[in-house]
């Protein structure tokens, strides 16, 4: 057992307390985890947009003050009772969302939305008590998404850690986390490409550059990028795109012009955006017969897909995907031997790095455009 | 070779001269086939909702005079050049869509929408020669869907007939030819449920019933039937349907009936009304994770399928389906073969039967809503 076992860690976080405020770097106290939680000390986490995206709280319910961060690597430090798949000492992915073993979901050899675990992004605090792990001076700080890696320790429920190889680098495997996994998931496992397929990405993010990875792991002889900002196909080539389209340099609809590039349409399109007009693009592009289409970027809460029915009927598939279909316990040491072995490249999508004192300006780089994946080192 | 081959052949047909007009028994010649065209003397064929739909020309562009009927079974009497895979006395279906064996969706595992021979309800004529094998005293009389098999001898591509073991009764099997087929196959081909999965089927007519045929087949333990009309119900079991729902019974929304019946959701749907309503029930009465609706009813020319985004990514899957997904020539013949083995049930479609002469008796059981299949004797 670690020295600190059963006590109070304190350690540094980065605190949002208020909306779209720069986060501020605060001591917190970080209580022993309960049962079924684990204490992971972390030590690379990234930023990804959905931090941002809670952070700024457009629309949502906002929560504060709160712990934000959910792309990382990190160590076992102890658990809690009844912990028996970890122990001091494990190298682990804390993920968003979970698998419990135990419900329908986890049962199902198709789902991987925990019934338990499943990501919740009003919770501030955890399941077993209802309250937070982090305070400050007695004020309880909150969770997000149960994984609060914007601290130098936090509390995880057990069900959303992967327990990987200690052999891989941390701050490499630590994007496999969240996004990366996402696209490369909704391509490998949802979209399931065969050799020689063209496959369409609606958005070259982060996102739909790691559904490119996948198509190009998948033997795809063609790769169609589709974004509004053409200075993207450059960077997208190193994930193996092949042909760039910008809607914006087109009088007709982007899955008409895909369709007179490919003879009738695309055998798979994955739509990275969340976009709802990039969603009916997506599906719309893809080839009758044996087309299919998956959706994994996150609409707004009023948008209403639409289509012509006739558009199925002619045998078109469409489908959604939530990070890209993994378990995260069962599936992501997979994920992460992928790279072990050279297969999947994960260096190219990580564009920055800072010490975790200047997390501020991961923020800045993924508001200004410039950043696909920022490493945030909390050892500094 | 049949003492007829290469001789026009005069015989009795039911003619629609007019739309929604009773169809006339007539005199017509039956030209000799010409390349890739058989002839083919027909036995039995059956009434389906499409002759229907065509023959009352709401709508569509009418094409009259014309031989409607496309569900059939009969014997080849003689084949036109370039035929080899068929000869004179092998036993045949006749089928609305084709198989050319060469096309882009003929070699796809996926598909089976024939580039060359798919549907095509505005064509009256032979690819061939762009004419009709048909005529009365020189007047054409026009083709329907490649097959009219409302005449005691018909002309087909040959992509378009599936041979068949010669044992197999043509009285029952020639109901395989479309509708029953379509709804077999848009459960065993496409929704594929699981043995002990729940299935919904929305709408009870003969192609809902066969899909729920295709639920029973595959070991589903509830499948819950949806029709706008109750009397359904009884008559419903005998094809495995366990529960029943009328919308019409229930003030919310027929999906959230069917999710708290479910705990969440069936595992499978399969849509044969064409009602854009029940389509959008249909998918968003799918469990989260893992559910998997099917559309195989045909829409209205302006409708618009609708739902909220987030119902595909929390990982459901809607797919189309046109014939089953069947290829007519490489997959029926073991579909007649299920039936030939008393897997298949195929009597209790076959509600009525009616000479040739009577064809009309046939349109009057369907539009009254009394039958599922009528059988039409053409030997009488």
């Amino acid at each position: 057992m670690s020295s600190t076992a059963g006590q109070v860690i304190r350690c540094k976080a980065a605190v949002a307390w208020e909306a779209g405020k720069p986060l501020v770097m605060e001591e917190v106290e970080v209580a022993p985890p309960q049962a079924m939680e684990v204490r992971v000390k972390i030590l690379f986490t990234a930023l990804c947009h959905t931090d941002v995206y809670f952070w700024e709280a457009k629309g949502q319910t906002p929560l504060f003050p709160r712990i934000f961060g959910h792309e990382a690597g990190g160590i076992v430090e102890s658990v809690g009772t009844g912990v028996t798949d970890l122990k001091p000492g494990d190298h682990v992915l804390p993920v968003f969302t979970g698998e419990c073993k135990e419900c329908r979901h986890c049962k199902s050899e198709e789902s991987n939305m925990c019934d338990l675990l499943r990501i919740n992004t009003d919770r501030g605090v955890m399941l077993n008590d209802g309250k937070s792990r982090f305070s400050i001076k007695g004020q309880p700080i909150y969770h997000f998404v149960g994984t609060s890696t914007f601290s130098e320790y936090t509390v995880v429920h057990v069900g959303c850690l992967a327990k990987i190889n200690p052999a891989a680098p941390l701050d490499k495997v630590c994007i496999l986390s969240c996004g990366i996994s996402t696209g490369l998931g909704a391509t490998l496992n949802v979209a399931r490409p065969k050799k020689g397929s063209t496959v369409a990405i609606f958005g070259l993010g982060a996102v739909g550059l790691a559904a490119a990875e996948g198509a190009r792991l998948s033997g795809a002889s063609r790769i169609i990028g589709v974004d509004l900002n053409s200075n993207k196909f450059n960077e997208a080539k190193k994930f193996g795109v092949t042909e760039f389209v910008n809607p914006k340099d087109h009088k007709k609809p982007v899955q008409e012009v895909i369709a007179e590039m490919t003879n009738g349409g695309v055998d798979r399109s994955v739509e990275c955006t969340g976009s709802i007009n990039a969603m009916i693009s997506a599906f719309e592009c893809v080839h009758d017969g044996w087309g299919v289409a998956v959706l994994v970027g996150v609409p707004n809460k009023d948008d209403s897909f639409k289509t012509h029915p006739v558009n199925f009927l002619n045998e078109r598939t469409l489908k959604g995907t939530f990070f890209g279909n993994y378990k995260p316990r069962s599936d992501l040491p997979a994920v992460v031997e992928k790279y072990m072995n050279k297969e999947l490249e994960l260096e190219k999508f990580i564009t920055h790095e800072v010490p975790f004192s200047e997390i501020n300006k991961a923020f800045d780089y993924m508001l200004n455009g410039e950043s696909l994946r920022c490493i945030i080192r909390m050892g500094a």
